[in-house]
């Protein structure tokens, strides 16, 4: 693909919080992008919306229920409607996309993600799943189809940025930062009694309630552990997280010279979004200046590892390795539901994803299918010990 | 040359304390660098250790009258010995150098340092003058032979960094950051009474007593504006000033994005050394590594332009192109000079400066020569006013 020519990209989940975003973009950017595929689960009405405005060539829709209801839009804009696994597959692997946008969320993601490697596809990452769930797999895949992936989270799209021009090899460690959520000041021993409201408190990021409790734990910065060794290959040792409460500096590289390379800017999901899209190429969207002078102090302090014992949690699941990561994802979704549900309390997160992954023998992961039992499993197991007893 | 071969480097400036550095990094890792040529002024006995150590296949020595000093250390050494300018010239384009390293101190170092760009030579460039008083000629000295320019200090190291793997033309602009030297928070009205002992305590790095006022006043930072320039070609208004009194971050580069990517480290001269002798590669070398997490917080501000008038005065001169950084650098010299002599206020400085460049009419530099004819005009000027008149 020439590099001033339009990048072509199809979507996986272009009706969700990081579709809509996308198209977004795509839109005010006419001569730089164009899509070519999308696919949603079931929001049949704003996918036909999105069809369209956009007059992609494909258009897919897994709920099949929900095909009829988009003929009339892609009769309108010349598209072909595909239902089912094998429509959302399609657009995976688009034969003109350049750029395959994978943000649907959840376990559903992994296929179509595996998919669109398999065939050879740059895929803009969005879905963290296929990499928390499926890491060596992912990279597996990646690697024989010779496909790249590029993340599109804050965190690690700022990992990518500072490794431009870098070498791997010449890299030290990673540095994810951590907001440190609503709870890095609470007295320790306030925290058993902590409500779902108290945990919904983001001080920075406006996000969604899973996600949100997953950020006061520090589970989801477990999790992007996890991604960063999978799309860096960096060992779980050399991956650490520091608290840095203003969340600007999105993440560091620390280099073996001692340099330290970090990226930052505005709290702003378009700016990896946009990054995935157009990389290598950059251009002034949307996002916002930072004003780093009138922006007065970048708070960075180590991570209490008694405070938030979720981390710890993330790095015994890598180290483990194997099916470890996808049964770390599983038990912690039952957690933090049944924490949201007022059925445990806060400290029971943790607590019952430690039980969950020591009664847990990983094996390695040959398919999804391997992932997607082994996250059964992890959920039905979450599920047994949380009627079998009390979390606190 | 070869990305594993060992890098081959001549040093102008052997003597001082960037090419003592230089000199002890190489001597530590015998298996990346060796010593091809070796240039100094008038400190014979030092260089002749040096030579003995490091075996150059050339020695020169500006003195000429501390030519014989050497012989003995250069016959054992198998090393030929050149004196003077000719002596010098010859190290700045030794053919067998990858690397010159241009650190000789002030205005002796341009001819030098425009003979290495000349012949091709990749310059790790720690000579300030080069780029404030020659900027315009040096830049088209290197793009005529297709040489190469790398920044020894830590700001214009850190901008460099920063650039890796990224297009100049998507920068929206560079930011350097300046410590804020010694009266950063000292009332307005107390500056005019500061004494040079006052001057003289940066908070951060150890500094010769030139420098550190420099940095007092913030010129130092106008003068590293005039650099930036030269080197990565943003124009003035793309080159902000912040001020970051811990000065861990040694610049940034804000992206057309939003994205700013930054550069950091513990503030130790040999990071920027090791990494223009060895670039693209990097080393694990003798910088320690920076524990982000315990630094607590990262300060920044916007500089206070009345507080600090040198700055502006910088960009001025930058903007009025020619001879006119030349015209600032001699005032500033023969001004802070004066504040270290007791002959004038420390807000004498940039008083002084500011009437010496009001009085020069900018020409284009078309050699050398035309740079210090204004920088001899302007030291003439600026005594000529300190005789006629008193400067706060």
């Amino acid at each position: 693909m020439g590099q001033n020519a339009r990048r072509r990209i199809a979507i996986l989940g272009s009706t969700g919080s990081v579709g809509v975003q996308a198209l977004d973009l795509i839109a005010r950017f006419p001569d730089r992008f164009e899509v070519v595929a999308l696919a949603a689960g079931r929001n049949s009405e704003l996918l036909a919306r999105q069809t369209i405005a956009h007059r992609p060539a494909l258009v897919a829709i897994q709920d099949e229920s929900r095909c009829d209801d988009l003929q009339p839009a892609a009769r309108a804009a010349g598209a072909v409607v595909m239902a089912g696994s094998d429509g959302v597959d399609a657009v995976a692997a688009h034969p003109e996309a350049d750029i395959v946008l994978s943000a649907i969320v959840g376990a559903a993601g992994l296929r179509p993600t595996q998919r669109a490697l398999a065939a050879g596809r740059t895929v803009a990452l969005a879905n963290k799943e296929s990499l928390v769930m499926a890491g060596a797999l992912m990279r597996r895949t990646a690697e024989q189809a010779g496909a790249e992936l590029i993340p599109v989270d804050s965190e690690h799209s700022a990992l990518h940025q500072c490794l431009r021009g870098e070498s791997i090899d010449e890299v030290r460690r990673l540095i994810l930062t951590a907001s440190g959520g609503p709870f890095r000041t609470t007295p320790l021993e306030q925290l058993g009694s902590v409500t779902p409201e108290q945990a919904l408190k983001h001080p920075v990021w406006d996000m969604g309630r899973k996600i949100s409790i997953d950020s006061a734990t520090l589970i989801n910065k477990g999790l992007e552990v996890i991604e960063a060794h999978w799309l860096f290959g960096l060992p779980p040792e050399r991956i650490d997280v520091v608290l840095h409460p203003q969340s600007y500096v999105h993440s560091m590289v620390e280099m073996i010279d001692g340099a330290i390379i970090c990226q930052m800017g505005v709290p702003d999901m378009r700016g990896p979004i946009q990054y995935a899209l157009d990389y290598p190429r950059r251009f002034a969207g949307p996002v916002p200046s930072l004003d780093v002078g009138a922006e007065g102090s970048l708070e960075f302090a180590p991570v209490d590892r008694a405070r938030f014992p979720g981390l710890d949690l993330a790095y015994t699941a890598l180290a483990a390795g194997g099916t470890a990561p996808a049964v770390l994802n599983g038990a912690n979704e039952v957690a933090v539901q049944a924490f949201l549900d007022g059925r445990i309390g806060y400290l029971g997160i943790p607590r019952l994803v430690q039980e969950v992954l020591e009664r847990h023998r990983p094996h390695q992961v040959e398919s999804i299918e391997d992932v997607m039992r082994s996250d059964r499993w992890s959920r039905r197991a979450a599920e047994e010990m949380l009627s079998m007893r009390v979390f606190a």
